[in-house]
C-alpha cells in the first residue's frame, strides 16, 4: 500500500497541479504515493449546493457548515481509516520537518482545505481534526498549504528522491540552516569560490561548512540556534 | 501600475496554477496584480541547456549556476527595477504576516524558485537577493513556496477581497490566533453553538471571542503569546 492522501476541497481541479511536476509528480505516476480529491460541494444538501453560512455571533466572512463537512470526511475517511485528519489553518500547530517525517512514516493523511473565515469548531472536535499551520501568515484558502504539506512529506517517501538527492545535509535535518553552496564557474563577476572548498581536504571542507551553518543559524534564526544549543550542550 | 510578480523557475508551466483560482485568480484577471514567468533554462548557454553543476567541496545534489541565474535575474528585473528580489529557501528569514503586508505595499516582487541542493551563494550576494522561508520544513523546490508568498500578498491588494471578507479578525492581525467559529445548524450531533454567540449581546460576544483567542494562543503557541505579552503589557 502506498502512502495515500485524500483532499477535501472546494477546488479539486487544482490537484495535483504543482504536485504533478518533477520528482513529486513522478512519485505519483510510479505509485510511491496516491491522491484522491473530494469536492466539498458534492456533499451539500440543497439545490444551491450551499457549504457555508454566516458566523454565529456575527462578523465578516462565512464559516464552513459542520454537517456538510462531516459527511465529506466520513466519505473520504471512514471511521476505520487510521490516517491522521488534518485541517490546514493558521490557527494550527506549526508544521515542522519533524512532523513531516512522522507523517511520511504513517499510512497517509486526510487533508481538509478551508476557505472563507474558517470551519465550525464542532466538526474539528467531533471528527478529531488536527489543525496544522504552514506558517504565520494568512492565505486565501487551504489548497496551497495542503500542497506544501504533501510536497514536504512525499519527497521523503521511499523511491521519490534518487540517491543523488540525499537529505543528509539539508536545513533542519540536524537542527541548523544549511551552509552556503558554490559551483562552477570558479570566478563569477570577480567573486571566487572559497578556496577551502577546492582544497580537496575533506576534513577542512566539513569543518568550514559546519562553522558556516552554525554562524548562519545563530545570526538569522536565534530561535533555532537556542533549540540547537539545548540538544547539543 | 498593478502589483507585479516576476517568477524565475524551471517549471513555468506550474504558474499561475492554484493562483489562477478563486479570489486570487479573479484579481489576476481584473488586473489587481500581474504575473510573468521566466524559464531559467532559457538562459543556459550550452546545447544541453545546463543550469546546475556539482557542489564545490563535494556533497549530494546539484547547485544552480550563478552566471545563468544572474542572466535570468538581469532579464526579469533590470537594475532600475525597484522590486525586492526574493529567493524561496528554507535558509531564509521566516515569512510573517508583517512581511506579507510590507510586500503588498510595494511595487511587486521578483521571486526565484530554487530546485536541487540550492543556488550559488555568490549570486545571492551579487544580486542582493533576500532569502525567505515559508516554514521550517524542506520542499522539493521553491515553486509552491512562491505560490504561498504570492497568495498571502495578493489577497491584501486593493480590490482582491470583497468587503464581506475583511481581514480585521483573522489570525496574526492582532498578534493572536483566531477564536473558534460556529455556524448553523444550532445543534450538530448533539453539540450546540455556545449560547453566548446566539445571545445577541455584542459586548459579551466580543469578550468571549477575545478570551478564546487568548486561551488558544497561550496553549498552542507560547511563542506568539510571549510576543503578544511584550506588545500589550
Amino acid at each position: 500500500m502506498s502512502w495515500r492522501a485524500s483532499v477535501i476541497t472546494l477546488f479539486p481541479e487544482l490537484f495535483p497541479g504543482p504536485l504533478g511536476a518533477s520528482v513529486i509528480g513522478r512519485g505519483l505516476d510510479n505509485g510511491a504515493w496516491a491522491l484522491d480529491t473530494h469536492n466539498l460541494r458534492d456533499f451539500a444538501q440543497d439545490r444551491h449546493r450551499t457549504v457555508d453560512d454566516t458566523p454565529a455571533g456575527g462578523g465578516a466572512g462565512m464559516v464552513l457548515k459542520p454537517d456538510i463537512l462531516a459527511d465529506a470526511i466520513d466519505f473520504a475517511a471512514p471511521t476505520d481509516d487510521e490516517r491522521p485528519r488534518i485541517v490546514m489553518s493558521p490557527r494550527g500547530m506549526p508544521l515542522t520537518q519533524q512532523r513531516v517525517r512522522e507523517l511520511a512514516q504513517g499510512p497517509g493523511a486526510l487533508i481538509i482545505c478551508g476557505r472563507f473565515e474558517g470551519i465550525d469548531q464542532r466538526v474539528i472536535e467531533a471528527r478529531n481534526l488536527q489543525e496544522i499551520s504552514i506558517g504565520d501568515y494568512v492565505l486565501a484558502g487551504g489548497e496551497v498549504a495542503a500542497m506544501v504539506l504533501l510536497e514536504a512529506v512525499v519527497r521523503l517517501l521511499p523511491g521519490v528522491l534518487g540517491a543523488a538527492e540525499s537529505h543528509a545535509d539539508e536545513s533542519f535535518e540536524d537542527g541548523l540552516l544549511e551552509y552556503p553552496q558554490y559551483t562552477r564557474p570558479q570566478s563569477f563577476e570577480g567573486l571566487e569560490i572559497p578556496s577551502v572548498l577546492t582544497s580537496g581536504d575533506h576534513g577542512r571542507v566539513a569543518k568550514w561548512r559546519r562553522e558556516q551553518a552554525e554562524a548562519l543559524t545563530r545570526t538569522r534564526r536565534p530561535d533555532l540556534w537556542a533549540a540547537f544549543g539545548k540538544e547539543n550542550p
